[in-house]
């Protein structure tokens, strides 16, 4: 089963639902907008929702990073190099953005 | 009309546009997740999902600011302070999420 | 006294304070470094630093607003729509960094 | 040699001359605000310096990752997930800071 290689599989539903989550914040914020809230009070749910989504990519590296990158760096060689050198630039644009 | 005075009114399509574009990057994440697609693209699109939300929260307190504050310093007084206090607890929370 | 027209002035001790307890911990990370020290610890100083230089940014920004920006929206015009730009681009700068 | 186990030890002079400059623009910092210097301009450059620490920190959490996290992987077992803890524990402090 070529999907359960991927770190994240055990707690997949965990992640759908917050994903769901995330998706009925966005979906609040428009209709926030559509309805002239006060300006501040989007903020203020913009704000929880990039730290929601913030959570949510640090928990997938976290499981990346003990399921792919460990396994790659056992097994050695480039592989493993490559694995660390994507994780990086991950951790870069998540740092970053 | 109230919801007139609102700093973002003028643009308020562009950014109901905007925000459900990140709506659908939510599903789209969402359906990534759900296709056990590879952690390291799913984290690629999570940065740029929450470098459009702070794009839009900045672009959202850039107007609060040229409206909402600048016309509460212009008549001065408590009112000035109170949204002032606000904007920069607003900030901060962008700041620190 | 062209100087005292800065909003931070009233609390310029304090802000030398802060600025001296970081450039203290800039050479405590250079130490670090160069004694070896284990590469999580330094990074734990680093975030440290990094929050530190924050408050001090939105601390500055905060007393920017409450005089700068306030005195200019009362008086109008285009230097009130000039320091709104300017700070909008400030805040920007300190989120995207 | 058993300071030759830390993964940045290679670049150890690259670091020490970036962390010194970063010293160096704490000074600049305090400087501006001991001579009145303009808010926004203070403000530019402490996202410049804010930039420039989290650089250091994605480089010497790259090294770490290459070098600490994928030996212990290799050799696998509790230090394994040890390292990969702490340095789970370490990307979220800088993607929160």
């Amino acid at each position: 089963m070529e999907s359960s290689s991927h770190g994240y599989m055990s707690d997949k539903d965990k992640y759908l639902t917050r994903l769901r989550r995330i998706e009925g914040q966005a979906r609040g914020v428009h209709r926030m907008i559509d309805e002239d809230t006060y300006c501040i009070d989007i903020l203020t749910q913009i704000s929880a929702m990039t730290s929601a989504l913030e959570n949510v990519a640090l928990a997938l590296l976290d499981d990346h990073l003990k399921h792919c990158v460990a396994d790659a760096a056992a097994t050695g060689g480039d592989t493993a190099e490559e694995k660390i050198r994507e994780a990086s630039a991950a951790i870069q644009r998540l740092v970053k953005s």
